[in-house]
């Protein structure tokens, strides 16, 4: 079983009302779960549920405490099913008052073919090959098992204050580091995958945390399937760090350049 | 009183769990009410709670169905109170089988002095007085609450099919028609007050909905008050039209450049 399944894995029986999951050892970050892998596997919930209609389509995610290593109950609901579009609410509970730790949003909706039109373009990369491989094994245990090959803005901390700040932008390749075919689970986690943009803004990790990620899926199932387990074109970017909250903005490209995702968040820092 | 302010308003006492609002007529859309106005409506419900701490910092709106021209229930949950930071979920609920219509995720923080960076600049423009007034009475009710003057992608419909499309850029100044302070509730409504995008890059008004709006205010309180009822320079995109589904991207910048709000939006569209 591929680590990200196993991260994502819930007891239960899909048309359950409230299932389990269980934090892994393998995504871990600093104080909890990596965000990525907990948005993924309340995603996962809707997707397996019998009566969920549709490809994803939006998803939020609200980090509203920390994670603590081990079981937690993910209730899922419901709220509205329209001829083409679904509304789900995801709750993750843990703890003695079974207190939320996270909810999250997520539309489900049918893919129909359409008039087609991408503004965005890919950026231009170098082939994966011809870029280093991030040294992704001397950090936290979830970026072990990304791959990332920087061309441009790749996490380098320690540094002397910058003046002005560093960009906050950043330009990769980014797959899976243990290869697995690519699906709304995995895109929706690698629209996390991202170093917190302050890290290398300020050239240090000041305590931080991600309070809240929307994700848009710009393509179908199907589309995703063809896509397999070859890197996507990531690029993140910042536009304001301000009393204690900072932005993040990212886009996901796969084959011959068609935006997959966007994504934004907003996370807490102090500095 | 402001015309923004009745439409937003709700009854029953600010700490009841199922408050109450209602449709305007001064707002009006296509099928129901202006999606600004409604997501300022689900906001109130949480800032006017007696229970709530700090400044909303994010705000996901899902348009589960259209509302239905008069009232409709507003169930305020707070769903997580941290330290410094809650976690709220709204619902408006309406018809025989009160069926959620809207569904709404929104964090309040303490907006604590920090270290500041803005790598967003606020777009060159014109000065609001040497750009023409857009005729916003020939439109749907809720654009007559606006005041637009477009520095770049106005609004034109009626043009033979685009080849290649239109850009999906707009750039202008927005105000309340009647002036009014800027607040959280009229930034949010504002920051949604921007024509389809793919209106005028067709160049013609195809079915269209917003699905789901994602808001992030980057200015506390005290420095939204200090803005008065100057107009914001605005500026709005997309990435992709794809599938039946598009996107939209907005920044919102008051004073000095000062970046207050950014927003994402999909919308369905049959085109």
């Amino acid at each position: 079983m591929h680590p990200f399944d196993e991260t994502t894995a819930l007891d239960g029986a899909p048309g359950d009302p409230v299932r389990h999951g269980r934090t892994s050892d393998a995504y871990w970050t600093f104080i909890g779960p990596f965000g990525g892998a907990s948005a993924a596997t309340a995603l996962r919930a809707v997707l397996e549920h019998p009566e969920r209609a549709g490809d994803p389509l939006a998803v939020t995610v609200n980090f509203c405490a920390p994670i603590e290593r081990g079981r937690f109950a993910v209730h899922v609901r419901r709220a509205r099913a329209n001829r083409s579009s679904q509304h789900w609410q995801v709750e993750f509970r843990q703890g003695d008052g079974e207190e939320p730790v996270l909810t999250a949003s997520i539309v489900t909706a049918a893919r129909r073919e359409s008039w087609t039109h991408q503004p965005a373009t890919a950026p231009a990369l170098p082939q994966p090959g011809e870029l280093p491989a991030f040294d992704n094994t001397r950090s936290l245990a979830w970026v072990a098992q990304y791959g990332f090959r920087f061309a441009e803005g790749a996490l380098s901390i320690d540094q002397a204050a910058p003046e002005p700040p560093n960009s906050a932008r950043s330009l990769f390749w980014l797959q899976d580091q243990q290869a697995r075919d690519l699906d709304f689970l995995s895109l929706l986690a690698m629209s996390d995958a991202f170093f917190g943009r302050i890290f290398q803004v300020i050239g240090r990790i000041p305590p931080f945390g991600t309070v809240s990620m929307t994700t848009y899926f710009h393509a179908a199932a199907d589309e995703l399937a063809a896509h397999g387990s070859a890197p996507l074109a990531a690029l993140a970017d910042a536009r304001v760090f301000h009393r204690s909250f900072c932005d993040q903005t990212a886009e996901l490209y796969g084959r011959d350049g068609q935006l997959l995702a966007t994504a934004v968040q907003i996370a807490y820092f102090r500095a």
